[in-house]
């Protein structure tokens, strides 16, 4: 995440390796153990030599898949190294078949799930297993009556690798534990969840789905809030309802619940294991699930996930930056003055504000805002905006460039008792897609991407580069997306060539890390 | 707006006539004067009597302009009264040229918009002149380097008709008013609109346009912050800033600003003027402002506006309601647990919890949530819901089911001191649509319509039924756009039939107050 977080930050990089990949204590200028050493994603099967190697700023190899090597659906992937702006690569990305196991009327405790790791994690890798062999069909699988999806995951460090490692290892882990609570619900498609668990539904009215509202619920007459037992009732347990509407929960939204919690309970795991390890930055992170006939694509951060069907393109996710998000920010910058340390103001103006400036009548924009208008400027105005910059260099408190994540517990704006973390969502935006509704070609794909990506190649051109290759290639190939997207790779770090790295048309490339998977679509048309 | 506040609220009735038009004081049970009294839009041109007849709720005649009488671009206009829901219409209209004088470096001063009048305001009403004699080109305009701008509104009361007629009065010269402050910017287009006001450009850098950022400022090696003089420094004053970009701000989002800050100054002022006057209940409001050859339609509640271009249809606002701003609120009542006065959580389930579901676990949605997941009950989720209802019958605080508009700042839980005010947003949210990039023929048309309107017929009904019958008329009579206004309140509203107002297929008909603008658009095509 080039020019991401200011330097003075940036400088404690955690889990950096002395020489090697050894994984022991980095230079990161903490006591505390690592949680994770520093490597690459263990479905490269990189060795130590290999993974020193991949950190070459100048040379900046392309890392592909071994050929002897194969993730499920037969997955691409591809990830190069920036061009010096952090000693490490602080991408990340995860690729599993992973197995949530029953356990009805549980519930997973969020303070250790990986303590107590009661889904079993079947690493389809590094013997290329998952291709195909697990289902949700697989004896072995029913026998426990357990639930199988698929993960893919990328995860975008700044100010260090730790988090991004750390969230690497773990997030699927979290995830399959949110899904524990709920397999047997989804399992059971032929009835909508139930309200409360335990019941009989026999016994309880509310399980019986969608009771009509009697007419006069409907006048002025009956209130909505007198009718269900309002507050101000005279006694402080609310009468049973005489009218009631419930509503008819989906099952794919407790899948979504699901990804958006094991997302809070990961920043959740990251803040406590800060009290025993050193885990360093934060991280975005971009995960895709497919389960049951459906891809869930969850996404905290400026990574971007699109669907590339036919000629058209489909965005899976959005981003979340000071601009996207500005007024969320500003609102809660309003709401609670103290975050902003009397040094910011939740303001915004088109540059910074100046003291000769003070009576004069300036541009600026509150939360509620979406145009611009003149004030009076007032000494308050001096202080810094808390949304600052534009673009790529938009700023959340001079300091963060993205607004969603995990980690960045400690981060602080330079010099001050200023959290940036109340700022930082942790909440993933979860887009749905039915893999049943289409009939997939070989060429229809998911290409995930960190913002390296993203920033020097358009929805629109990568769309272009990836079907223009798989034109190209042997639709029987294993490796024709492995080579898809190590092509997009290259298309988006360009060539070294006078004083920097360049692209087609002469436009410079991308000095960030760069990270892409391309998922084929039909392989999950063959699962139920 | 049908069931849309509660009956211990909706008893305050403001400005109900005694038996005629007078506009005296009203069954308003307040000892204050009315600001305005109750009437029907002053374009219309009713006499007393006729507006007496218009309120019958068994008849519910249609109302449309007389054929002696004409808007601005031959817009159509139809209304009919709800059928029992409340003794008068609490919707109400406006249509008007407006021309804002020019002022410059003055400032409108926000508290007292309607006591000073600096904006002449220009009724094209009721002798027809509006109809396309104003234009910007006008010498009589050009003489005081005025700003001319055609308006249309739509605001829906509730509780009372106080707020609306007092917004349908006012809310253009707020509008004119915070133009003014702009108005030479606005008239010159060659420059961007200067960040501050009263500076000689030579004299400021600023004023330059787009600095670009040195190459060092991409990199770690210097901060956004620490350019641009970041708090944290030694010195109260900023330095001046080494490094730094400026935001170019378009010219209309000074439009889009001026539109949002006249909402809250109009909001603002009902506040103000309750302290003197009786303005009851509150108002959703829709605005259309065409200046300079572009629309701008500003919406804060549930109306609705569309455009209709040959066979296409472009939404032109979204409805702000409890399930779309859900999470905003429940944001806000996290953030200020105060506000739910102990008596409401801002969690969501899909039912009223009972006592006995203590301990067991249900399924629940938090602000950050889209998904649902179980949670285990305590007593704390006994307290009734923030957002509650679904759909048409979904409530803010078991009160209201629209979340934006103006007025309402006495609403309270029914029997409680819990006010509902703050949840409430009076800020639009401004769509442009720009006139000169499309020719438009005689059947392109803006729809607007509150909500009576569009509980009962889908976008697709409403374009299909709008083509249908202007096809059918001659296209150079004036008077196509009323008749059409008519025949679509007629398909909402129904005919009387067995046990109750009935459209086609049988289904029920709009029981409330319906207001109906169509804008032709191809005047816009024909001014600058």
């Amino acid at each position: 995440m080039l020019t991401r977080v200011k330097s003075a930050v940036a400088g404690f990089m955690g889990g950096i390796m002395a020489g090697g990949a050894s994984g022991e204590r980095g230079n990161t200028g903490s006591e505390l153990p690592l949680k994770f050493p520093y490597t690459r994603p263990q479905f490269l099967g990189l060795s130590s030599d290999e993974i020193e190697c991949s950190a070459d700023h100048i040379a900046r190899p392309i890392l592909i898949l071994k050929e002897t090597r194969r993730l499920p659906w037969a997955t691409g992937y591809a990830e190069v190294i920036n061009a010096g702006k952090s000693a490490l690569n602080e991408d990340q990305a995860c690729c599993e078949v992973v197995v949530a196991r029953r356990r009805p009327m549980s519930y997973c405790p969020p303070s250790t799930p990986s303590k107590t790791p009661t889904a079993k994690r079947r690493n389809s890798l590094p013997n290329g297993e998952g291709l195909g062999i697990l289902s949700i069909f697989n004896p072995l699988i029913d026998e426990f009556e357990g639930l199988v999806f698929h993960y893919w995951a990328l995860f975008d460090g700044h100010a260090g690798s730790g988090a991004a490692v750390v969230a690497s290892r773990l997030l699927q882990h979290h995830i399959a534990c949110q899904l524990q609570a709920v397999i047997e619900i989804l399992r059971n498609m032929s009835s909508p969840p139930p309200t409360v668990l335990g019941e009989e539904p026999d016994n309880n009215p509310y399980l019986q789905g969608n009771i009509p509202v009697p007419h006069r619920a409907l006048t002025r007459a009956a209130s909505l809030r007198g009718a269900a037992g309002a507050p101000g009732s005279p006694c402080n347990t609310p009468p049973p309802p005489r009218f009631f509407t419930e509503k008819k929960i989906l099952h794919e939204s407790l899948v979504i619940g699901a990804i958006e919690n094991a997302f809070k309970e990961m920043d959740a795991q990251i803040e406590r294991e800060k009290q025993g390890y050193c885990i360093t930055g934060g991280c975005t992170a971009l995960t895709v699930v497919y389960l049951l006939g459906k891809l869930y694509v969850g996404n905290a951060g400026d990574s971007r996930a699109i669907i590339i069907r036919s000629d058209e393109i489909i965005p899976m996710s959005t981003e979340f930056t000071p601009e996207s998000e500005r007024q969320r920010l500003q609102f809660l910058g309003f709401m609670q003055p103290h975050l902003l340390g009397n040094e910011f103001t939740h303001l915004e103006f088109p540059r910074r504000v100046q003291r000769k400036e003070v009576g004069k009548r300036m541009l600026y924009r509150d939360f509620t805002m979406n145009g611009w208008a003149y004030k009076t400027v007032e000494d308050e105005d001096l202080k810094f905006p808390l949304i600052y910059g534009e673009g790529k260099k938009a700023r959340v408190l001079a300091t963060i460039g993205v607004t969603r994540g995990l980690g960045d517990h400690d981060l602080k704006v330079h010099d001050s008792n200023i959290y940036i973390k109340p700022f930082l969502s942790c909440c993933p935006e979860v887009k749905v897609y039915n893999l049943m509704q289409y009939e997939h070609g070989a060429d229809d794909v998911l290409v995930m991407g960190t913002d390296g990506l993203w920033d020097v190649l358009s929805n629109q051109e990568v769309a272009e580069a990836v079907t223009t290759f798989l034109a190209n290639c042997d639709p029987d190939d294993v490796h024709r997306y492995t080579m898809a997207a190590q092509d997009l790779v290259m298309r988006a770090r360009g060539v070294l060539r006078d004083r920097g790295w360049r692209i087609t048309n002469e436009r410079l490339g991308s000095g960030d890390d760069i990270s892409v998977f391309i998922i084929p679509l039909m392989y999950g048309n063959r699962q139920p």
